[in-house]
């Protein structure tokens, strides 16, 4: 029915009438890290020099080092490590968690987290803000639990095996506010983390010592 | 120039064309409390029983009580005080403290703040989840200081009379996450706390105590 | 230091003033599938009947059925499976590909995809709408890969085993457009069709005849 | 190369694994009027009444009733008249123009507008709130000129036959502010005008008289 | 009443208030098409250099060549073409169809949406994901129809004379992927076309050939 | 229970598997103004240069100058005044009104408001498109009234001392447009403004007169 050759042709001119719209066609926006970030994401890298391996990233495979005082390891997939995830609304990351291992109480500022577990017994949990209500429940291997935006929550190896899972963000840059890290590991003056917290003088001390912090 | 008598006709014409948009011109939304609350926000209430109050609140107008172990006061205009805000993207609060008062280590899991110092001096800071930094200084009178979205912040009256401020937030219903509260508030079992905070169960037992938790 | 039966008195106080936010203090919005959708998601289930199951769901748990003629199958967790992403940006499936299994070329018109090799080899790619440029790769364990939304992307099981991803979305209903059962799982006639795909009529008779499509 | 009998079969039970998801499923979202409006929208209609007749109106199509003060007619084709554009973040209207005709000063204040002129030649306008600059330009048959949204504009027939124009704009319930409406259109009393805009009593009085206005 | 000497003079005062405002009020942000994009759009021509011709769009005045395949065209103006929609939620089209003219299937992956019948006669339809039901109808001049973003439609002349319509879309980057195009005008290998698509390889080998794709 | 010594290592190692996420970390987006604004706001500056000083502002502390026709003035806090607001849907501004003194009747195109009383009386209101409804009050000290995004609203000091507000808005630029000034204080020739407002030309050119414009 269609006649090869001058279909070849018109198609062809079909194709310019539309052209002149690609250079701006938003299809995804690869982060250009070595230009300033903006409250939307990085500066897109110039599609030409745009490849598959920008949609990939195997820094996942490997298992995160779980030999320190949590016993885990998150192995973040965002905007930072994986360009490719910049301006699409996601991000990924790795829990590993060996025995005993906890994922400490945090937050993650800018979007909501999901988690998958793959391997072993993990407890987890978040707080709300309502009534500061505590939801947290033993999740096994294929169970799925979703953590709302900035609130509060935690993962704790419950099992006798190394726990490992991969969770994912509503943002290529959701951030990580580890608490004790945020009150303990800086130099915030210990006076004021004692008025903003109730806790005692020697308890900061201690984990500021624990932690790196001063002051 | 104009003739009113048949101006006044052709603009009664001219108004039936448009009215019938009216119905859903989406001016405003004021929240209708008694409806199932949505993820964008309250159903609207009939605009026909819409009247200037429900865009007007006068809840601020007096100040909150501090005599209170944290010295300190949060009177908050949300959209469950305010319905007027409802979906507006916008609302606010009003900080007291009295001598010695402090606003604990919290969180807004759903927007940014912005606060204006009414009178007093009022040492506030945040502490970002780069590096754990830590930003704070001291404000006096007419000072604003804005704590980016879902970070932990604090406010502590640093000077020798009352303070108050005047705050707003990015979103009509910011939350609140108070970390003292979320942590020794609930009945979050206190191996568990332990576990995720590096405290010391005596002093996770001493301010579940004060703060009325369990477990 | 603290004099702990008038703190608790005081904190009471103090949780009286917070207290009457909390009604819409919109930390999540479970989803409350007995009521009408809207755009921005369903309305919320009462929060006094939210409770820890909510927000796990196990239904990505057991492998989904690859006895089909794709030998593949997509599990979802999206808001009508699992009620608690409702309003939170996010959602995940599982993808089962039995050896030769694929996931036809297909779009998600609401979100983009995120997707982690847990087992197996998956060879995976997008079309952007720029030139129609192919990205495609070969994914192995732990390799993930990103999906821009709305774009044109499939999934075939490259390996000599059975292949497992966990995929997550930038939206709590994503939706699913397989581009094959879209023209010839329908009643849409075979003369549209034909005209609107270049497609040969036996073609697309032959293929409404396998996927159920008539017309 | 397909065996057809044991493919129906095998699509059937695929179908079948992803059916679960197909509630929620959020293609669209049809207004359902009869129900409260929320921040995001109207509800969404039941899909299962939902026909192709939800996406299409002829509203459109009759010239709007230009005998009138203004010469003119703006038809909306907004939520209200148009329940498939619910949630969709678009909508559009016709213009009509007689001679001498003009869409007096006005602002959309939740939508940019976009016009392109089918037939005739529009003078048409907008002031930025910068310097209070003005951009504005004799548009002819087939030109396109956009409103940036919230922005005070205008468009008047230029030329010496009746023109017509259809407009759309980046939200389904954009608004229509007329300037001289909300001036004088209403129960706004004199001395607030007078005092808000520098005008003259007399003046106010006059057009209040014309339009409508009492106070 | 108002002695007009002193007012210049204080209305000069009170702009000079405002004026530090000026620099970042983002009445509109014209893309700057020479720098690299972000995930929000083109960076912003500087104000100063901005004129009224950068609001105007003249190029869809002209019919598209509709002497190809398909006998139809689509001129576009989206940012590309028209950089005063750049962050506007907003862009247009014309879309001419000659005599037997077919826009054949094809997403936006970017945005809905909205089209309204200039001229002639036009069958359009789409293509739901839920249980792949279609929706389309004839429109006759004056009609509008809507499309709901990323899912796939068509438009069809199905009169005895040209038609010619205008769309607009909710961003002013939608994107346009023509599944054919997506499918058999590039590189992506006939095996795997064949795997995902249930075609038969000499369906796609054919198509290939006429479009103009290779492997 | 802990070994300082060793906590102190295995924390640096966990420390350095976050690291790598830390560049864009997007907890913040100070703006930087000197280089070329976006649809969302500002590129960011560098993290590394940013202290707690972009994060207060102190130019909210002093009284604007009354001592003009409006014997009012309006003292932003936006994105060109206080960079530390960029990306963060928030901003301020302060009202100082004398006795008299008004703000003439304006939009914000860009956002929300929200104002409080500090101090005086003041008589607020705004007009909705639907019906042209005007909503006002007399508003005291601590009272708070929202003025829905885009509409028209003035302030009125109708008390017998200088009246103080502070008001927010959803928006780092919420834009600023005073009907008046868009009218009159431009080169918009007088016969569009009068065919456009049905205003006198006398009264149009008085108002030029007065606030500057021409044309």
């Amino acid at each position: 029915m269609l006649h090869q050759t001058s279909v070849v042709v018109v198609v062809f001119c079909f194709l310019l009438v539309a052209s002149s719209s690609y250079a701006s066609v938003q299809d995804f926006c690869v982060a250009d890290l070595s230009l300033p970030d903006t409250p939307s994401g990085f500066p897109c890298k110039d599609v030409k020099k745009v490849s598959v391996s920008d949609f990939v990233y195997s820094g996942l495979a490997a298992a995160g080092n779980t030999s320190n005082i949590i016993k885990a390891a998150v192995t973040p997939a965002f905007t930072a490590q994986f360009p490719g995830v910049n301006g699409l609304g996601i991000s990924t990351a790795r829990l590993d968690l060996a025995v005993g291992g906890v994922i400490p109480i945090h937050t993650h500022p800018g979007g909501s987290e999901l988690l998958v577990v793959i391997q072993g017994t993990i407890c987890a949990g978040f707080i709300s803000s309502s009534a500061n209500k505590v939801y947290f429940k033993t999740l096994n291997k294929g169970d799925v639990m979703v953590f709302p935006q900035g609130l509060l929550h935690f993962q704790i190896n419950s099992g006798k095996a190394p726990a490992l899972a991969i969770v994912s963000f509503s943002s290529p840059v959701p951030g990580l506010q580890i608490t004790d890290f945020a009150l303990f590991a800086n130099d915030l003056p210990t006076e004021i983390v004692a008025a903003t917290t109730f806790l005692d003088v020697a308890q900061i001390k201690k984990l500021k010592g624990v932690l790196g912090g001063s002051g």
